[in-house]
């Protein structure tokens, strides 16, 4: 317990730093928070298992900065902005230097989106990382995976795939083909958008004013759009007012080094089922799409439109056979075609 | 992820009941909360981890009880009133059963102090629960550790050391004399004491009203009461003013079967020590004292009067000597005379 106290004391403490005189952060049974007016409180959690969410020889420094921006990623898909985070960790054992990198990884994230660390737990076990990140929002106007409607356009920020490139490249799995031709700075680019992913969070304060629906990718693209479908389509009566998702893959956004990958294997399983994006999917109807960039182009956020949701009655009339798609209800076309991706389940934790 | 989906969905999507129609729990990246006014946020995280925290062979049930229960007594040293909760849950299986039992715990808990759980997270894994539970507080109304005042009273609420005999129970680590003399409904009370404890809400809300300082007691009394003494003594400027406590060992209360225990071992570090007892310790200005009493006995709660918070330079003046007891800053007396309990430093988490 002493040395617990040490810990938390000289290396999380001064993580708390932020907060206001009738705040309480760091010290105490809990912390104490203050509340902005007419705003609802956002809550995300977000655990990282070693061996299971990152590879066991990811740096701490890197374990401590993808847990909370895992977080922050979350809280930019409900259009939050971040307030503070509280920190669980389980680790083997009491090795400083470990704690050391990882403060420093906290810290470094911490203060890029001004989150203040303001408690948590620290226990002994095998190495896993729980953040609770809150952030606040304007009332009402939270952005939900619930809200895509018929007509809505599919847009993705930035680029999608790097970092499930990143993972091949950690574990030494990229085809051979590729890791003749990739650049070492390429290698490293991946690693980073595995490692240090950077949260959407410059769109997130404007995204209500857009955005019918949105979720982070994290579970791989087709998954996540799965799980926008999933949530819209519970208000649906009847089988043909469902919701589907057509995405066109040659719209999807690749990086170089992404493109280089496909160009070698056509593996758009990888890319799109990989997970480890960070990047936000959302949907907008279309008056308002070029609002959407505007808005994206002042935060410096790349956008693109890669499909639209329609009715399961309207895929109906068209080429697209229903069969295997409407289980996941994601239709993937290339050159105009019904593309099929096998097993396109996305990530599966179990 | 299916799998993860559809466990989320069948067992813990019902606990997410008792919201308000425009909030969000389980389901969207994040649960989005409403705010009452005037009020402030509250935030405790807890850490349980198999082997560790509890044996291995406790009920996923129990688990479950435990895992909110240590957060609730968290934020009732706080003097917060029960919001919501997050859950992340590292699990080894998908096992069914085992995850049914774990719901039932939850459940009943949060039905008990009508606490919705509101999101989280499953992961695959070592046995991990993490609970961040949030309460509110009426603005500027929080019970700190650091309020501990010269001349204040010691007290702590119900019965000190079951929770810690009822690890002896369950590790069958009871001595031998204890063994022959106690009644099997003793080993169930103990064994409840440290799996099921009941969080001791029922004075949180006034809490503020009668008491300078408080803590639950989760790492042991002794631990326990040291911390207020650290953070209260953070703003001492010289070495006379730190704050010291004075327990008298026999004002402690203990049930009948502790005092069975205490009778026949005279053990008492594991009792003061052993930690799990989720009551809650507060320091009380001698004028408030029968405030303090009137409250709990309408909240029906024992408190016990343990001792004094007396200041260096007071304990000086004492018959007590300072050598030995200074650096854990709790001072035992027994008939008067100091009684020393060997490595009396709590539980210690590494």
């Amino acid at each position: 317990m002493a040395r617990e106290f040490e810990l938390i004391n000289f290396l999380f403490e001064p993580l708390s730093k932020g907060l206001a005189k009738d705040e309480v952060g760091i010290g105490d049974d809990g912390a104490v928070l203050n509340v902005p007016e007419n705003h609802q409180l956002v809550v995300v959690t977000d655990t990282l298992v070693s061996g299971v969410h990152f590879p066991e020889t990811t740096s701490s420094y890197n374990v401590a900065w993808k847990s909370v921006a895992v977080n922050l990623s979350d809280l930019a898909a409900m259009g939050a902005k971040p307030g503070f985070y509280n920190l669980a960790l389980t680790v083997p054992d009491n090795n400083h230097s470990w704690l050391t990198g990882f403060a420093k990884g906290l810290s470094d994230i911490g203060d890029l989106y001004s989150m203040p660390l303001v408690g948590g737990d620290t226990t002994n076990g095998p190495l896993t990382i729980t953040v609770t990140a809150h952030g606040w929002l304007p009332k009402g106007k939270a952005v939900l995976r619930s809200g895509a409607k018929e007509g809505d356009v599919i847009c993705v920020t930035n680029c999608i795939g790097d970092g499930a490139l990143g993972l091949m490249v950690a574990q030494d799995n990229l085809p051979e083909p590729v890791k003749k031709q990739i650049l070492f700075a390429d290698c490293q680019y991946l690693l980073d958008a595995l490692n240090v992913p950077h949260p959407q969070l410059g769109l997130s304060e404007e995204l209500y004013s857009f955005a019918n629906s949105a979720i982070d990718i994290s579970d791989g693209l087709l998954a996540d759009v799965s799980h926008i479908l999933e949530e819209s389509n519970k208000t649906a009566v009847a089988e043909n007012d469902l919701l589907v998702a057509v995405i066109n893959v040659d719209d999807i956004p690749l990086s170089k080094v992404a493109q280089l990958y496909i160009d070698n294997t056509e593996d758009w399983l990888s890319l799109l089922a990989g997970g480890d994006d960070y990047q936000l999917c959302f949907t907008v109807s279309p008056e308002n799409i070029n609002l959407a960039k505007k808005i994206a182009k002042q935060a410096g956020i790349e956008i693109s439109e890669i499909g639209s949701i329609v009715s399961y009655d309207e895929l109906d009339k068209s080429n697209v056979s229903k069969s295997e798609t409407v289980n996941d209800r994601v239709v993937l076309l290339k050159d105009g075609c019904e593309f099929l991706v096998d097993g396109a389940k996305g990530y599966m934790h179990f």
